[in-house]
């Protein structure tokens, strides 16, 4: 099956009008998954909230401003009321040398992507909506050709402004050039150099964010000349580093070290308003919510997988396969890989026992007991599987009363 | 030189109009060391503030209500102006089996104590006076006389009230008796069950918190009827969870499972006003701050130790030695010992490497390259050795403007 006829199915799937549903979706997954053997996708769902910049409301707006479609009040209290959504879907990755494969490659890179930007559709249209935000394609290592599709797509579903993702692990320059002519306003750049891409992209007008671990990396960003950085903390799910500087720390330094006028992002164990209002607190102008959106109605991972996320205990992930690739795991698996990873074995040996398409068949495939579930420490708070626009009400309400508590708080 | 000896040594040296100064204490130190090879005493410095419950304002103060003592104001914004501060200077940590050199280990034990103290009564005079606050005597395992002699010694030195905190590695059968007998208002348990004691100290009218590093053993305290809970994240120095479960997501965690009434202060990756108030938005009403006070003036710490610490890089420490007991640890022997734990080192190969008082080298001889440097991750951010006072006055500082910030923001 070719990538062209996914392609037209997923266009006709994706017509306004169409009755897509969640079950149309893992059908489609399933299917495509059948004929991707060997290759390990990885989930990537994000939200930026940016209430309101702490210390350089100015400076955020000069360079995150992104034009009327944003929702920008002038506020009685002298703060300004700009808030910005991004959510990102199912960012896979696959093996570019396998180049005998790539129409399969493309297949499976296909699907889930579109499952995830069908959800993020909807999601922009009711959340951005609601809330004034904005979405985030994450578009990861996808084929140029779905890419493609999927900003037009984007593009077609939502007036306001969008954003997308990209890691800069593979070569992106066919797609820079398309988020150049589409207009694409906000770029948000991972695993790569920030300085590969950051200037061009400003040249045409397009804003960029880069995600760091750390402040070196973080300092890097601002002598790309970055319009923001997102710093993400150990808490989070997924790849990470071995450094494991957690969100508490992490943030506070990176904003001391950052000139004060480059805007920065909280990534890594968030679900929550009140974690949310705590980034701002630690010095954060934004936050990036990921696991609390894998396990939503919308999200492209399998009903298997986000169950079991809804019933992960408080210590159910780590960092692990630090050896190999150094990621934040749950489930049985993950114990394995644990136990592996801390009796010395060797990167060689990590890897053969990773293998292939584990995370494919554990997020998308919902194989628990032999998939790679990737997700957050902070997992073991997502006790149901709500819409994503319910977990942004959900978030803007709890930020605001816990907001309202602190005011009240004296020293 | 038998306990007595020191005793009656560090009385006088302990005296009303003695200038004790840090050279005094460092030579002590020394002398006490030298006699007391084998053992590892650990240090342990914290200071917590509740600044107000969030949302047990009513529940806190009769929980944790001290008498008159402490500044509880009526303001006019509902909230109430309730501020502790509690700080505990080095538990040291003996080998209590070794009954052939006890006079040895009390010894030891009682001059890093001591000096600890002697810190801590300057501490409290001061900035307890200043803010309102509560100082913590880090009681540990302190052999009993030498812990009869702190206690009257902190009960001289302030008619504000204060607080013990206990380890239960121990029988501590004869400290609860004489806390008891002094009516010591409050006092914090730790590394044992929360059952044990809470009862009794209750009974006499003494409020009992007690230390935890997951909601199951919160549930535990609960359950024993605990007046407050401190939660440890994985940023923490020291001795540790393998859980790894932070600050930013074990807080909402434990805040959730636990009765709203239970007052829960946070631990872990805190130094600054900033990260207090960002606990506060996790649902913490009090914090708990180590790292920043061993590198103060005060501190009993070395002062190679202390200038090592302002220069440690933002992921200089690491939370090792998971098969035998984990700890967070700083410097070239950190790294070593991470590199064993990772190669899949035994506990036993671990025990041999560690051997005994690496941590009296580290942290009180000043041996950064064979000592074992037990500090928080966040002392990255720690780069100047102030007063104590002057870490009080700053937090609080910090905690007042960026609230003052938080209230503008809007959403």
């Amino acid at each position: 099956m070719p990538a062209a006829f996914l392609d037209v199915e997923l266009i006709k799937l994706g017509e306004e009008g169409h009755t897509y549903t969640r079950t149309h979706t893992h059908t489609y997954l399933r299917r495509a998954y059948k004929k991707s053997a060997g290759h390990s996708p990885s989930i990537n769902v994000g939200v930026i909230f940016v209430p309101s910049a702490l210390a350089s409301n100015a400076s955020l707006l000069a360079r995150l401003h992104l034009g009327s479609a944003l929702s920008t009040t002038a506020p009685l209290s002298l703060s300004l009321s700009l808030s910005l959504c991004f959510s990102s879907f199912s960012v896979v990755k696959g093996n570019r040398d396998n180049a005998g494969k790539s129409s399969h490659i493309t297949l499976w890179r296909a699907v889930p992507h579109c499952a995830g930007w069908h959800g993020m559709v909807q999601w922009m249209v009711s959340a951005v909506s609601n809330a004034g935000g904005l979405g985030l394609l994450g578009a990861g290592s996808m084929m140029f050709d779905v890419f493609q599709h999927h900003v037009r797509r984007c593009k077609k579903a939502t007036k306001k402004p969008f954003g997308v993702n990209l890691s800069l692990t593979h070569d992106m320059s066919r797609h820079i050039e398309f988020l150049i002519e589409e207009k694409v306003p906000i770029v948000f750049t991972s695993a790569g150099s920030p300085k590969l891409w950051t200037q061009k992209l400003q040249s045409h007008g397009i804003k960029v964010a880069h995600v760091v671990p750390n402040c070196k990396l973080a300092l890097k960003c601002e002598a790309a000349g970055v319009d923001a950085v997102v710093a993400e903390g150990f808490e989070a799910g997924g790849h990470n580093e071995r450094e494991e500087i957690t969100t508490m720390t992490l943030i506070p330094q990176v904003r001391k070290v950052l000139a004060p006028e480059i805007p920065l992002i909280a990534a890594g164990g968030i679900a929550s308003g009140e974690a949310m209002l705590a980034a701002m607190a630690l010095g954060a102008e934004g936050v990036q919510v990921g696991t609390r959106f894998v396990v939503t109605q919308e999200s492209s991972a399998a009903e298997e997988f986000k169950k079991r996320c809804t019933a992960a205990g408080e210590a159910e992930t780590w960092l692990t396969l630090k050896q190999y690739r150094p990621t934040r795991l749950l489930n049985d698996y993950g114990k394995e890989a644990r136990r592996l990873s801390e009796s010395g074995a060797t990167k060689e040996q990590l890897k053969a026992f990773c293998g292939e398409g584990r995370t494919k068949r554990g997020i998308f495939d919902g194989d628990l007991a032999n998939g790679e579930l990737e997700i957050g420490q902070i997992v073991s708070t997502c006790k149901d599987i709500p819409t994503a626009a319910e977990v942004v009400e959900r978030m803007v309400k709890e930020f605001r009363a816990r907001n309202e508590q602190l005011v009240k708080m004296k020293l």
